[in-house]
């Protein structure tokens, strides 16, 4: 896929995403209105959606239509922006600028922050429990996969490592395991639910290993790369202070490999993501556009 | 249902419930284990369990067996498990004091304990979306009614009206509304889903209703005993620090209905529960005793 087709299949997958949430999150005059009013804030503040991105253009590398996997796409994106407002609070990161924008607990207060991203937590297994154009038994699947992969053997648990980790030296391996819990499970999620959206539970081993070995990689690849945009990046652009890793002292990527050693890893990475989508034709050109979008981002 | 036999059926529930609970949480030597151990602290710290006693004692007036309805009641545990660790964070209610044991971010630290509750809210759904002995359509709407319940519409909604109400003058209506949300909606889940355990979505409808009105009466009859506790109380017996909610300037019944008014208020809700109840025959024993239980509590 070529870089302005992918630009494409990312801006459709965004307004998509961004027009679902919108209508289906509840509304701002909705009782409790100031919660409400701080979920909204949150979840719609204008991310890249990649994750959506991603499990929509799994569902099409399988056959599927990337609308199939709206709803999967949406229920991910609120765990996801429940974990973002959680980790800005004083108590973990202590971010006050996420996108460009004050993070939630500075726009409203820590406790709507808190309850905000305890609801988003909740709305998302209630869509995906409730969404009718799934078979009972795929939308359980879906339930039971985020939930692990948000959990403590998942997203959770890789930020519980990661809260630990401030300050101490991690061997490669150590970083690796952390970063495949606290990114990685849900960009894993993400390609699983893409496959269920649309095969339901009846997807091949071979194929779900090969989207799996994929997923892994795209996960590494994005953190390797957010690593050194924090080195790089202009704050302006990237939307949190420049540095602010380096700053607090976390192990990083560029930190233990050097900056030549994490962009050599992020080729090699970027390599694995094509292989391992050697068997598939040109359906899963969008995940091809995808991993390349990852590794060369600006922001 | 006799005193003793309350009691009784009381002491089997927790008993069931904290030995489910104590095999299912994820060991303290798992890792990440400070997350482990800061989830399990929260969860085993020795809680009344009425909530699980209530998904049993509604699973046995329906015809069934308490085990029967055991993952549900567990499931509804963690989930007011992680809403105590959120509720007693600095910025919510900051509370040190928690069943006479430290709180969870105090025991451990503020972002642990965030973490914790995180952790535990995706376990909750995933247990439910896993148990075997369930069908599929009862497992998801097991998952549905849990998420509602534990959503905007439900328990997190009446905690954010509830901070937005301190200092607040309310009405009775008023207070009526963010405790129906705040406690009542996890309770009356826990009914529901101790129906759903036994006879899945396959229930009577005027049982339903029966026993919604039951859930709807006993909720807020604990919640008008824990404001006459609050009160009345003794710190050691109750756990929290006596006369919190006052300090709090926290609109409370006795303040709205003076003492003698919220006792009235207390005995009519009792009243409420067992004319709830009056077409279920011995069954429901339970039931009825844990009205009584919950009205006469002295902690």
């Amino acid at each position: 896929m070529h870089q302005a087709s992918t630009d494409d299949f990312l801006a459709t997958c965004a307004t998509l995403t961004d027009e679902c949430l919108a209508r289906r999150l509840p509304g701002e005059t909705t009782e409790p209105t100031r919660l409400h009013a701080a979920m909204r804030y949150s979840v719609l503040g204008g991310g890249k959606r990649i994750r959506p991105a991603l499990v929509m253009a799994t569902a099409t590398a399988v056959g599927g239509q990337p609308e199939q996997a709206l709803v999967a796409a949406c229920a991910v994106e609120l765990v996801h922006a429940y974990s973002l407002i959680h980790d800005d609070l004083p108590a973990m990161d202590d971010d006050e600028l996420r996108r460009g924008r004050p993070t939630t607990h500075i726009q409203y207060d820590e406790a709507t922050a808190i309850l905000a991203g305890d609801a988003l937590q909740a709305l998302a297994f209630e869509w995906l429990a409730t969404e009718p154009a799934l078979t009972a038994d795929t939308r359980l699947a879906m339930v039971r996969r985020l939930a692990l992969a948000s959990g403590s053997a998942g997203m959770v648990g890789g930020q519980a490592i990661d809260l630990g980790a401030v300050g101490q030296k991690l061997s490669v391996e150590q970083l690796e395991q952390m970063h495949r819990r606290k990114t990685g499970a849900l960009i894993e999620a993400s390609v699983h639910l893409g496959v269920l959206s649309v095969l339901g539970e009846g997807g091949g081993q071979q194929q779900q290993e090969q989207l799996a070995s994929y997923a892994r990689a795209i996960g590494l690849a994005f953190q390797v790369q957010d690593d050194l945009l924090d080195i790089e990046g202009d704050t302006s652009v990237i939307g949190k202070p420049q540095g602010s890793d380096q700053a607090r002292r976390k192990p990083t990527y560029p930190a233990l490999m050097g900056v030549d050693g994490a962009r050599d890893y992020l080729a090699t990475l970027l390599l694995q993501c094509q292989q391992s989508l050697a068997d598939f034709g040109p359906q899963a050109g969008a995940l091809r556009g995808m991993a390349e979008f990852v590794v060369s981002r600006r922001y």
